[in-house]
């Protein structure tokens, strides 16, 4: 995946001429804030060799995120509206307290206005039914989990969601949503522009999969997967406690299997992991069906953490994906039940082998997506949404903020968009995943 | 349900002689304890009106548990067997551990032998695979969720049974396990009888229902409902965060809806709980389809907590029962899945009046089983465990040891197993239920 | 403690005339409620032997709380004040809830005021500052740890408090509070009758220490031994780590060491409990010091639990108690503190066998008493809150309501004061204490 | 701070000629996984403009950490040490099994000793009382809070440490431990250089205050700081519950205040972070008591977060700091009470002017060290001790392993302890802290 240098450049709707309040409360104080030159940049990649096999002019940069000492908005006469889309994530509510704190305390705009139930909000039958965000109102946001403007999945009509940005005077819209509504936010651009008008698009990625590229993890991930971790115990435990004794669970992971991974790592009762990034085969001496029965009689018991991507190919091989072509309301193609087909399988096998397992699959899907964030993803939530707020101040637009490498950027949607992240099968993440969980044991015969 | 005083009388083997090591013990240090005197019973009922209705000798009473002066067995000579039967259950480890620990350290018993997998382990086939817990290795008894010991549902021959004990050389067996499960010990007892052997068997009562007779709460009871708790959470979350959002959770209970009842109270979210003892129908005035529809208009969404046996009528009236007179391993009816066919109905219903659900169903059953007791439960394990060693080295046998009114007392096998404990209709705490849910308001109309 | 049937009798205001507005609602819809009839009472002591030991008349016995086919006051006419008083406990916020919803969706009582800070509310001084909890914002009131109205500790002037309640038009006084707080409740409630006024005052025990008598347990004692237990897990993991480890933890406890017991029992890392009720020495052959020293050369670390008002006498005769007589707000004599001397004298005596110790002591105090319900007390305090918005609206006065062997009760104020609940140092609960740690060792030398 | 490319070398015992038994495993299924190549190298500094100011081949840059193709030691004849000193930190339980696991199941070495308490167990004296860790046994460390090697603060004669690792045959020794350890770790390197062994000497840095460079956040940070948030939250419920109400809550961090801004962040409690890097005054116009003053009587209660290295010029002012040139045994100067000096002052500075505090002060540093590692720390924790092992096996020595963006690297030990990791008072970090409390309102007059 080669990223060009002009590829990184974000839009910037105008020259930032309006100085900071910030600046001004603090300087006062004499304190020197760490002010965003125009030209910081970092690098996309670190590694000595892709940056040795460059010129320096044309190695990929991105854009630091962070407060200007200029600003492109007056925030007196601002109006910043804020949307949540797709499914929930852990922490979508810390980002909208964090939206409108910074938005209130830091900059003082007077108008912020939370769209209810996604893009559908943005419609004319819905664009009504707003939430007013407005003042100081954010201490009573509280970070539970899901989301106080509610959400729905898919996109909307570009040009009716600027009727109501128009209609509603709205000068920023701030996204928080996934790949799909990152798509649909690049489209409302490409509307805003061919009517010329002065709104800045930001987005905030959400993907509990953490398949956004050029991010470090996306926010709620941590979250997420530490929730995951108590249904591998609650599998582990009923297996162990049963004669032949096959625990399943299913976690989230469509295309990328970090949730699987990390799951797995942080507790100790997975003997497998499959994952989308890494087939794997039913049948043969490297089959799942021979590991799981050589399991089973050497240790009593097993237990299959599966991301609900992984092993689409057997699905389709044995029709199980009947309707091949569908897809749901975000526009994913859906998939067949990974670990229904599992628990079928391995329940027919071990029987035929003298070994009747007593199986316990749980998808615990809805009850890790509505969690609260931890702690870690409340501080990160914040400062995204702080990062956020700054770049949509400074006129950025068709941008999302994210971190890469530590750092807090700027990135053009095209760019998040054009590819996933994935658990590299040669990395260390996975090497870390085979020696932790009996799969090393097992691909060693 | 009228129980008389005969029946409340506990079995013993014989008369107790040996003076319990407790006592030398506690003598030395001038502390008097409080060993219970072979005559101490407590009330059945306390109250006024059934009190005065009766002379005083006939009034139904129990003995209390507790430590004896003397005992029937002597400690040094004695094997004491420990087996766990049936699904899985909040607290079995501490049972484990108390036991182990009450009978190492207080009774100094030399051998103590853990069978594997419930009643299985007795069997010919199983009974060489047991788990040695003599001597101090209880403080290794980790109190996870689960059990060390295994566990399997069903039961065995009564015979093979006995054998296994005369194998070993038992003397006292100790059971963790259910309904099903003290029957099988009570039909064990008989047969041990048969052959004349001096075995003590002693239960403690393992439901995670709570549906078992004079018994305060059983353990792990607060702990599986505090679980349960999370699921409401979760569906509440999704369901607010959607359109027409309806969010259903399955809780255990198969006759009685405890769990139900206790974790919507201890959550905010359930707007409905339907439970086995209480009947509701799904269309007309008073129907849960039209209730739905009204808090969906009303509210925007709706959270029903549905115990596993409500509306098994329902199920049965649309042939959804398919299997009637199937039975589990434990031989208990099964049951249609009341959540799903809900979940169907609902969908049918809501979207044909134009509100077209986003519906979430969560049946958390193995996460709720597989968790670790909580301290209010780790207690209560450890005493009912003390109090279990207690009655079986004073030679009950047939007998259960539980809470009643606060007090730990005996309570003979065939007198738990004859009916059930069930949510009162009438009473004060499905009175609560109406009014910290929103069926009142709807059965108000 | 002899308690006579004469004690136990509950003041009401007069005869109850109006019919519940509960009973209509059901009865429409041909479901007959558990209305507790006028003579509905259990039994105080359920123990045979007292039971056979006297006549039918005489025998003690209490009230049964719950809602009243009949009540006294008009709802539609009755204004509530609430007040929460003394040191937090978990569940407080609870309670406000429960009664703020029984009230408005059972009682449909119009006004419901919240008085500030204490009885402190009530006086002249800061009785404007009420807080207005009609209606159905009781939504709003999450159940977090604290109290929403505030609280302070210490008595007021009676009759500044009657004038309050005469200015505010209150029929109903609802006091959440303890030992101090309820004696406050009888001389508010001598001067309303000195006044001859029609005002109900209600109290629901609060005591962390679960130290009043004729309860089950005080609500909030259940989370509140279960935090602690998270701190003798701390100090257990520090002894644990280093060399002659010592780990104290002082817990709550002026009077009784339930929180002590119980939070001891509840985990496995603690080798000694020291409880006000069981005196205890430092020196000599059972003295505590040469313990520590034998459990520190043995084991190689030794965590102790320690309430609060355990070795006072120690204390006393070492001259650390500097302000005897000395009392708090709440008119409590001020403790001294028995961890810190026992850190010192242990580090003393260790360092001075040649064992220096690496010492640990934690007094989590504030971080136990503002920590969330769990899910039983959450369940709890809203039951408790439901029966005395009955006991209340039944015109019962000078009355608590507590739960006692299981039932909700009425009990009068005087008889709930009396005396406090103590751990029976020859019962089971301590018995189960010297168990499971290793205090029994140690005295069998 | 700058550090140039030649520092960042790390130490090699020799040439690596032994293929990794790693390779062997995955080649035979044709995986080929990600070996690191001897100059693999990653960006110090990632920033264009740095990166502009200098010739390609004097940029500093540091060697990817990771599985190497050939290795220094043979696994079957190689003995590797364990050691963990100095103060707790969540996670050191998960680093040593990863460390056991990964030599075990990955390398198959065959002899694996813990040593005891920290670099004391390598000392004549306590040599003998090592740990065998080798074999499976992996599984039996339970990753709870703690160490169960032990630790102790301070540094031990290197030669005697050296005599050590030649008795037991040591050729790797693993340490995990702060920057005195590490301090330590290199003169132990020194002595095994003196005596030209070939022994290799690595660290995992441990530090919960998150001090070190070169360092993403140090393990066990992030269970450090959640567990944090429940002393604030706890502070915070106490203030906000009485007149007048002062929480403070006193975190680790001598020189860094890490924790403090990262605990204040993730709740939203915290009216006021004080940390080491940002001076404050007590009296004046920007002064605390007065700022406090302001904050109590528009909001009547108010928290202040303290890391306990904040304002020590504060207390050496006022004569606090007696003891001045004062240390421990790990060689930190002694600080003074920071928390409990600001309690007195604003205890007297708010009685003086009429409004009488309800203070309460929260130091709760070992019920914070003494945590489990949290989800993310387990995994973090495991990948750690993951490239350690791969460092350790080819040859690496005098070398810490960190993660630096997002990369697990080498660093030489004499770079890590050259300087602090702390908070910039003009980054990012510290301005969310501004905007998130009520700081920049009093800042901002």
């Amino acid at each position: 995946m080669t990223v060009e240098l002009e590829d990184l450049r974000v839009r910037t709707l105008g020259e930032c001429r309006i100085p900071s309040p910030f600046s001004v409360l603090l300087t006062d104080k004499e304190t020197t804030p760490h002010f965003v030159h125009e030209d910081d940049r970092v690098m996309l990649d670190d590694t000595m060799s892709v940056i040795a096999s460059r010129s320096m002019e044309t190695l990929p940069s991105l854009e630091t995120a962070g407060a200007r000492r200029n600003i492109y908005f007056d925030p007196e006469h601002t109006t910043v509206g804020i949307v949540s889309c797709g499914g929930l994530c852990p922490g979508v509510n810390n980002v909208i307290r964090g939206l409108v704190q910074e938005l209130t305390v830091h900059y003082r705009v007077n108008r912020i206005l939370g769209f209810r139930n996604g893009f559908r909000g943005l419609t004319t039958t819905y664009r009504h039914d707003t939430v007013d965000l407005t003042g100081r109102s954010f201490r009573d946001i509280t970070p539970t989990g899901g989301t106080i403007l509610g959400s729905s999945r898919g996109d909307q009509d570009a040009d009716e969601m600027v009727d109501t940005l128009v209609a509603r005077e709205v000068d920023i819209l701030v996204v928080i949503g996934g790949d799909g509504s990152i798509r649909g936010a690049t489209r409302l651009v490409a509307a805003i522009d061919r009517r010329g008008l002065d709104v800045a698009v930001v987005a905030i990625p959400k993907t509990i999969d953490n398949d956004l590229p050029y991010t470090d993890q996306s926010f709620g991930f941590q979250s997420a997967f530490e929730r995951a971790t108590d249904f591998i115990d609650s599998v582990a435990i009923e297996a162990s406690a049963h004669e032949n004794g096959v625990g399943i669970v299913k976690l989230m992971g469509r295309h990328s299997g970090f949730i699987a991974c990390y799951a797995a790592l942080a507790t100790y009762g997975a003997d497998m992991v499959l994952i989308p990034e890494v087939p794997f085969t039913l049948d043969g001496d490297d089959g799942l069906l021979g590991r799981v029965e050589h399991l089973i009689r050497a240790r009593g018991h097993v237990v299959i953490v599966v991301a609900e991507g992984a092993g689409q190919d057997l699905l389709d091989a044995t029709g199980q994906l009947e309707e091949t072509g569908a897809t749901d309301a975000s526009g994913n193609a859906k998939l067949g039940d990974i670990g229904q087909f599992l628990a079928e399988e391995l329940t027919e096998h071990l029987t035929g082998v003298g070994l009747p397992p007593t199986l316990r699959y749980i998808d615990p899907s809805y009850s890790i997506r509505s969690v609260a964030a931890n702690a870690y993803d409340s501080v990160y939530c914040l400062r995204l949404a702080h990062a956020a707020v700054h770049a949509a101040m400074a006129g950025r637009t068709e941008t999302v903020v994210v971190r890469w490498r530590r750092r807090f950027v700027h990135v053009p949607m095209p760019v998040i968009t054009s590819h996933r992240n994935r658990v590299d099968p040669d990395g260390d993440l996975w090497m870390s995943v085979l020696e932790a969980t009996n799969q090393t044991e097992i691909l060693a015969g």
